[in-house]
C-alpha cells in the first residue's frame, strides 16, 4: 500500500484500499453513537434511547448538477453534505453521521479530491457529522453520494403531512440566491461582489441545518421541508402530504440581497427566482397559530426567520400581492422534465 | 403529474416526482420500524430498544461493474440489493430497509426501469428489506447505489476485529462461481448447463444474508465477512483488524460446481478463481474451538457450511496443501489498480 495521507494523488498506485485507509486517517472524528465506522463490512450506531433514526441521500452528478469549469473541489465537497444536512435539519433532526460513495472517472485533476475531502470533512466537524463509510468506484462522470443520518426525539419529527390549517408559515434566510447565481455563473458570470456572493450561495449553500432540531426541541413546530426546488413546488409537497392549502403573501418573501439588481441584469423576474428557483436550502416550516413572532424565532433558531403566509383548510397553494392574487412564475426544477435548469444541460 | 404505474414507460413525461410516486406505490411494502418513508425529507426508523443499527452502501456502475450486453434489468435490481443484504449479513444483522439513488442516462430502453425495479422489489419482499427513499439524478452511465440498512442485539455484531487465535473458520456456499461466470461471459460465452448456472452466480448473486444473523442469535460467531474480493484478500482483512493470523487448507475449499471444468476451458487455475476471483458474496466467519461442526452450523444456518482453516497467534494468512505451504495465486480485485477484473475495462 502506497504511503499518502493526502487522497487522491496517485489512484493507480494507491489503490481502492490505500485511498480508504488515507480517507479513514483523515476523517477520524469522534462521535460517541458510532461503534463501528470505516473499515468493516457497515457501520454500527448504537441508538440514543427514545430517538428515532432519520437516513436521507443526495447525489451531486457532474455535468449534471455542477460543471468543474465553474465549480471547485473544496465547495464540491462542502456542498454533497450540505444538500444532505439541509435534508436532515428538516426532519427536525440532529446530524450523526454520514456514507459516502464516489464514482471517479480514471483520470482526476491532482490534488481534486484533497481538495474534495478538505471541503467534506471541514464540513462534517462543523455539524459534528462524521464520515462513517462508503464506496469507491470508477465512474465515467465525478459523482459524488451521500447519505445522512441524523436523530431526533422519537414521534417529533418535522414532517411533510404536519401542516394543520391555521398554522403560520415561516421561512429562513432568504430566497432566490442560488437560482440567480446558477443563472449568472452559466451566463455571462459575475461582475460585483453581490453578484458573486449570489454564485457562492449556488456553488456552496450552507443550509440553517440546526434550526429544525431547535425547533423540535422547544416543541415549536410540527411540519417542514427544505425549500430544494422553489418555495412554491416545495410548498404543494407541505399542502399536499398535510391535506391543507397555504397562502403565501409574496411582498413578505424575503429575498436575496442583491436580487433583484442580478435579476434585472439577467431579465429574470426576482420573484421567478425566489418562488420557483430551487436549491434555496432553507427551512420551511410551520408554527401553530399562538407562536412566537418570527423575530423571536430568528433569535431562538439562530438565523433569518420570516412569516411569509399561512396554511389554509382549502387545497392548493395561493399567493397574493398588494392582497391580490397572484399568479406565480413557472414552477421549480425536475429531473427529466425538459432542461429548465442551466446546469442541467449536458 | 402523468398517470402510470410502471416506473419508467416515458421519463419525460413522467417527470421525477412522477416517477418517485410510481416507485413509491410499486415499492409498499409493511415493515413496522420505518415511521416515515418515501416521500418525506428523509426515512425515519424507530429502534428496538437494546439493539444497534448497521449502514453499508455499495454502487454498481454501468461499463465499470456491468454490461447490458451481458445483463438484463432484473438481475441487475437483484443483485443491487442482493450485495448490500451480504453486507449487512456479515455483520450479523438482519436487513430493516434500504435507500436507493438512481443515476439515469437520458435515453433508456423500455421496460428497462420496470424490469429493474421487478428484481429489485422481488428481493426486497423476500428479505423483508423495504425500499424507503433514495434519489433520482441523471448520470452518463446507469448507476444504482443502495445504502442498506440491519439491525442487531447491541454490542453482538460480527466484526473484522472479533477473530481471536484458536477460532475455527468456516465459509458458507461455494467459492469461484461468479470469479468464473465473469471470464465466461466476458469471453466466448457459457456452453453448457453449468457454466450457464457459474454466469448467474455472477450476474445474479444470492448471499446467504440470513446466516450472520443466525450465528449472532446462536451466540456462535463474534467475527465475519463477507466474501467480495476474494476469499485471500476478505481473510487478510479480518486477520490484520484482528491482529491475528490464519491457516486455510486449500483442499478444504469448496469449490463451486462445474468450477473444475470451466476453469480448465478458460485455461485459469480454479483456486486462483476460488481464492482471489471475488464476488462469491459468501459469508467467512469465525468461531469458537468448542463450536458444533460444519454439518451441524449448516442446519442452523440453513446453508452449506465448510470448515476451511484456522485463526493462528502468528499474522499472516497462510495457505496450505497436503499438508505443504502453499503460494496462493495473485490477490483479487482493486478498484483503480491495473485492471484485473474483466467487467472493469472502460
Amino acid at each position: 500500500m502506497a504511503r499518502a495521507n493526502v487522497p487522491g494523488v496517485n489512484l493507480r498506485e494507491l489503490g481502492e484500499f490505500g485511498l480508504i485507509e488515507a480517507i479513514r486517517r483523515r476523517a477520524a472524528q469522534a462521535h460517541p453513537g458510532w461503534r463501528v465506522s470505516i473499515g468493516d463490512d457497515a457501520a454500527a450506531f448504537v441508538p440514543t434511547r427514545g430517538e428515532e433514526l432519520v437516513a436521507t441521500t443526495d447525489a451531486l452528478v457532474e455535468d449534471v448538477h455542477f460543471r468543474w469549469r465553474t465549480t471547485d473541489p473544496r465547495s464540491l465537497g462542502h456542498k454533497a453534505l450540505a444538500v444532505n444536512l439541509s435534508d436532515v435539519g428538516a426532519m427536525g433532526a440532529r446530524p450523526i453521521g454520514f456514507l459516502l460513495t464516489l464514482g471517479l472517472p480514471r483520470r482526476l485533476a491532482p490534488k481534486l479530491l484533497d481538495r474534495f475531502f478538505a471541503g467534506l470533512l471541514k464540513l462534517a466537524r462543523a455539524s459534528k457529522c462524521p464520515l462513517v463509510g462508503g464506496d469507491i468506484v470508477r465512474s465515467p462522470a465525478f459523482t459524488a453520494t451521500v447519505t445522512a443520518f441524523g436523530s431526533v426525539r422519537a414521534g417529533r419529527a418535522l414532517l411533510r403531512s404536519g401542516a394543520r390549517a391555521g398554522d403560520r408559515l415561516f421561512v429562513t434566510g432568504s430566497l432566490g440566491a442560488a437560482a440567480a447565481g446558477l443563472r449568472l455563473v452559466e451566463g455571462r458570470g459575475a461582475r460585483s461582489a453581490a453578484e458573486r456572493a449570489l454564485v457562492r450561495r449556488q456553488i456552496a449553500p450552507t443550509p440553517p441545518w440546526r434550526a429544525g432540531a431547535r425547533l423540535v426541541e422547544a416543541r415549536l413546530s410540527r411540519a417542514a421541508i427544505d425549500v430544494s426546488d422553489g418555495l412554491a413546488q416545495d410548498l404543494g409537497h407541505v399542502a399536499r402530504a398535510s391535506g391543507v392549502g397555504a397562502r403565501v403573501d409574496v411582498e413578505k418573501l424575503p429575498l436575496a440581497r442583491g436580487l433583484a439588481r442580478a435579476a434585472e441584469r439577467i431579465g429574470v423576474d426576482p420573484l421567478a427566482l425566489a418562488l420557483a428557483g430551487g436549491e434555496d436550502y432553507e427551512l420551511l416550516f410551520t408554527c401553530a397559530r399562538g407562536a412566537p413572532s418570527a423575530a423571536v424565532l430568528s433569535r431562538r433558531l439562530a438565523c433569518r426567520v420570516t412569516e411569509i403566509g399561512v396554511i389554509t383548510a382549502a387545497r392548493g397553494v395561493t399567493f397574493t400581492r398588494a392582497g391580490v392574487a397572484f399568479a406565480p412564475p413557472s414552477a421549480g426544477f425536475q429531473h427529466f422534465r425538459s432542461a429548465r435548469k442551466p446546469s442541467e444541460k449536458e
